[in-house]
């Protein structure tokens, strides 16, 4: 053989192998490489559809299924009453429906099938309260607007089908983030934010905070309003409050001390916002649904979860301490936020008991009363908004300890105020 | 010219660059590249001696006598007193040194200037007051041993020329880092850590724990002693005090509540020994005495400063955001801290005066008396653990709000069984 011809035979040889390769990509290893927009229709709710496209995304939905303690200790995904941990609950939220069943948050997959055996609605709840818990919401807000809101709930859940699933986030037809909850919108456009126009960044945390926010409803219409008025930190939200928006005063009187309460949902979007890793750019999804790999494939997960469950892929992304370490410091942070928590919640519940005593004896000033029960509202508002937070303080620890440290004052001026009014007895 | 000829000018040619830019290396240029072994004597304390042979490090050294308000606007190193920002100081120091005179602290040059001149010194005030104010502690030690704790401070003063300088931290004869504060060593050996065989890197927050510590004298002797035996964290420094190590059962008594106080130093070690920063490895030094460059020659700043003076050589070298970016989160966390730190010493101020009322009133029996006292004491520590530790709670926000949060509590427990015991009079 002459030396040109080996040359060829060579280049023969790789173009050969190239081919194989270009092959085997194409037609033998099935996975995407891009983001596939599949022929979905708007008003297909079925997540086991949309997964026949989006194969290891459904895999990963499928997860939020499970339920499991929390790596940290704090939170978790089983159905446990709070009030075990915490008996204050049952104190602090007498009179209302949080003392009757207080558990802890499952998974999307169960939103519905939960606020369907919930023991804190009943023939008069309002059909607002199905806003977060299904995508059908979509549907139902085109057909009738903000008047679903007032619809009784028992009345809207025959036809909901599907719980928290793919179309509450994304579009079926260009598999762009969306927001579907009018509330979340209306709320961030009048901070001057227009959801439409937001990057797909700034879309990474909307998804989640159309929902994971602090909200109320308008008493007389029922409407969901979020009360950023004022901006989203717990006192700016207090101020909003207490000047009473759309006339709404309170979410019920306390049996004990008649102050007038407020209940905190969950409000991790506020909490988060002004956290450290929300400065840093750092998105919900990032930590709680981060880009995995199988066989090379990158995709997103959609088991939205603990962080802790998969460090690698959500925290050593940033940083570079082992998974251990990691957890030790989050566990750390926790703790202090859960002692605080504690404290806060237990003197908020004395200052209950204490006012209730004062008010049934009928001794102390009703001026004096009035302040301690302003001061126990106060307080308990600053516990609640951390208490209801689901993150034990992770998402903005600094200003939740220094929530909570406010609460802790509060509740011991509301017993103060009680003592010296009514002579200490 | 031929071609061999060429070669051989082209080659002397660079070997001639290559041996001008030796000689200007050698002979020229003065800075070390490596840590030189200066012939300096033991016993050497003037700081002047040291910089002809480091005259980076001495010239950085000699900026701690600037004098500058801190670029996050807490802490600094101008002398102003510190009860005009926080006049609840005069209250919850009554009746001790500390409500005459304490101000923000100088640079370490000022360490002996500012001793003398302190307010809060008199002919009665033990010797073991210089301990950490000289490097001239080292042959004071070496020739009385601990005696020299019990001489009165007026005795020694006069001999006492150099303030905290090279020889605090350094053998002159290895240049190695040293720490010649006996106390901490002692503390360092009952922990079980020997500091003659810490590697370099523990030696750079061990120089400077030697002396930003919490300590205490021992009654009898004067002995200065680190309360570490239960532990770092300020709860098991209080159960440490609280057994009465050593007959010391109190620095004062509070002339208002007659609580019997303990006063906190700075126990910067302490707080750090439990940050993030710790865990991760970071020195004292590599915060507050970067490795800086000048000209291509790399030393390590003597000027002992806020970080925030110098984030890039400080902060940056870890975390890639902007020096703006890492000043405001860093204000963010000191005001968080400061908030706290209020409340948790004007309550204190308020339970000290309330307990005060009640003593003078004598109707309030002993039991519940004594009982406020010590939730008063107790309260107090919380607070001036943090409040005394220079950094407004930076070096481990968590623990430091819980701390706050937990004094808050206490205070208002003090106040609360006083209004009660004493029928709210």
């Amino acid at each position: 053989m002459d030396r040109n011809k080996k040359i060829w035979m060579t280049l023969a040889g790789i173009f050969l192998v190239l081919l194989i390769i270009i092959v085997v990509q194409v037609f033998v290893r099935k996975p995407y490489t891009t983001i596939k927009i599949a022929n979905i229709s708007e008003g297909e709710y079925d997540p086991a559809v949309w997964g026949q496209y989006y194969p290891l995304e459904y895999k990963s939905y499928l997860r939020n299924k499970e339920m499991a303690a929390s790596p940290t200790g704090y939170g978790g995904s089983e159905k446990i009453q709070k009030s075990i941990k915490e008996p204050e609950i049952l104190i602090n939220f007498k009179g209302m429906p949080f003392s009757i069943d207080y558990s802890e948050d499952r998974g999307h997959v169960y939103a519905l099938e939960d606020l369907k055996t919930t023991k804190r609605i009943n023939q008069t709840t309002a059909g607002a309260c199905m806003t977060c818990k299904t995508a059908q919401l979509t549907d139902i807000f085109k057909e009738k607007g903000w008047d679903y809101a007032k619809i009784p709930l028992m009345e809207l859940l025959p036809q909901l089908k599907h719980p928290i699933v793919c179309a509450n986030c994304h579009d079926p037809k260009t598999m762009n983030l969306r927001v579907i909850n009018p509330a979340f919108i209306e709320a961030m456009a009048e901070r001057g934010i227009d959801v439409k126009k937001a990057s797909r960044e700034e879309m990474r945390s909307y998804v989640c905070g159309q929902c994971h926010v602090e909200y109320y409803f308008v008493p007389a219409s029922k409407k969901v309003v979020l009360p950023w008025g004022k901006g989203l930190h717990p006192e700016k939200i207090y101020e909003y409050y207490s000047a009473k928006p759309n006339d709404f005063a309170m979410d019920w009187k306390h049996p004990d001390s008649e102050a007038n309460m407020l209940k905190a949902q969950h409000p991790e979007f506020e909490v988060w916002s002004g956290g450290v890793h929300a400065k840093s750019g750092v998105s919900c999804a990032d930590c709680h649904m981060p880009y995995m790999k199988v066989d090379g494939q990158k995709y997103t997960s959609h088991w939205v979860t603990s962080p802790m469950k998969h460090g690698k892929e959500a925290c050593r992304t940033c940083h570079n301490q082992s998974d251990q370490w990691l957890l030790d410091q989050v566990k750390v942070t926790q703790t202090s936020v859960w002692e605080m928590q504690r404290i806060a919640g237990q003197t908020v519940a004395k200052a209950h008991e204490i006012i209730g005593k004062a008010t049934k004896a009928a001794r102390t000033n009703k001026a004096e009363l009035d302040k301690a029960r302003e001061l126990v509202r106060k307080a308990q508002w600053y516990w609640d908004f951390v208490a209801a937070e689901n993150s034990m303080g992770f998402h903005n620890p600094t200003m939740v300890l220094n929530t909570l440290g406010r609460s802790i004052d509060l509740a011991h001026q509301a017993i103060t105020t009680i003592e010296k009014a009514s002579g200490g007895r």
